[in-house]
């Protein structure tokens, strides 16, 4: 049960942003820039670090549909994900992803834990500073995302079969497309 | 010093906005639109959550800055702000805003701390459904900021006279009209 009247039919964040539709823009308008946008970091490798700081955060909605986002980029490979979010260092990802997903680890705890060695790793495995700012903007972003959810108590499903349909939906049309059709959707229903 | 290469002559979050202005177009956009917009929490109880925050996540920088911003907005009353920040509950500040202080105060922690014994309290003190979710976004918004500036490594000045004076600046002006000048400023200097 939220906190406050959210829409009951929008679970996770998309309620909170139905609710408010003027703070939705930017934070639709962020997380479109950091997870799809052109960058060298492929889009299953940032949706993987959105999926563990949210996993870290034991942010259900968020590590699920994040997780199921980044599964429909990487071939559908589920156990991948799974992996990630239990011991990433034994998961099949490339060195310089873990050398990130260290980083993003510790700005979830605390911005102040990274330490020069943990971007100085990541570089000599090729990251670029673009990667690495992008890396520690990304596990910022979702320490706020995963609070704002938990933080109006929204309603995040346990039904797995949803976050995987919604999961291949974004993977295909992008997180703006989708969000815009869903207020559209609500507004609609609410003028009715 | 900080961990990427960011331009040496803006401290705080202004480095890491001119390193990247594609996020940092969102990241100016959310605050003003939940600092600045129109609201029935006054500018300077939203700069007070804001400080609050950022200071129960040691930010310097942030706390320093939002915390100049709230007292410029509070007829320059700096120790009301310090107060805010050691102990809210002793501060001269409202009963709703100490309500809303303690759920952002969670927030900072762990969305899943907030109760709904929390959120009655502040609607027994007048707090609206829009207050208390803008209290959740600012306080969430912050952690998110504060673990940015503090993941990069970003210079975090020491010298109160110069958050003293920036934070009069942005009360006056607010914040993508001093940011976007910095912006332009710095890309002239780089294209000298």
């Amino acid at each position: 049960m939220p906190h406050i009247a959210l829409p009951p039919d929008l679970p996770g964040i998309r309620g909170a942003m139905a609710f408010r539709p003027q703070t939705a823009r930017p934070l639709n308008a962020l997380v479109e820039v950091l997870l799809t946008g052109e960058n060298t970091l492929s889009r299953g490798e940032r949706e993987l670090i959105a999926t563990y700081v949210s996993s870290l955060n034991c942010t259900h909605y968020c590590h699920s549909i994040h997780g199921a986002i980044a599964a429909a980029h990487l071939g559908g490979d589920e156990g991948l994900v799974r992996q990630v979010k239990t011991n990433f260092m034994r998961a099949a990802v490339s060195p310089r992803l873990k050398a990130l997903l260290t980083i993003a680890g510790k700005v979830q705890q605390d911005g102040k834990l990274v330490t020069s060695a943990d971007v100085d790793a990541a570089r000599a495995l090729g990251a670029t500073d673009l990667e690495i700012h992008d890396t520690v903007l990304i596990a910022a972003a979702f320490c706020m995302y995963n609070r704002y959810v938990d933080g109006l108590g929204a309603d995040q499903p346990d039904d797995e079969a949803l976050y995987r349909e919604r999961g291949k939906r974004v993977a295909r049309d992008g997180y703006v497309t989708v969000s815009e059709e869903y207020l559209k959707s609500h507004s609609n229903a609410a003028a009715r």
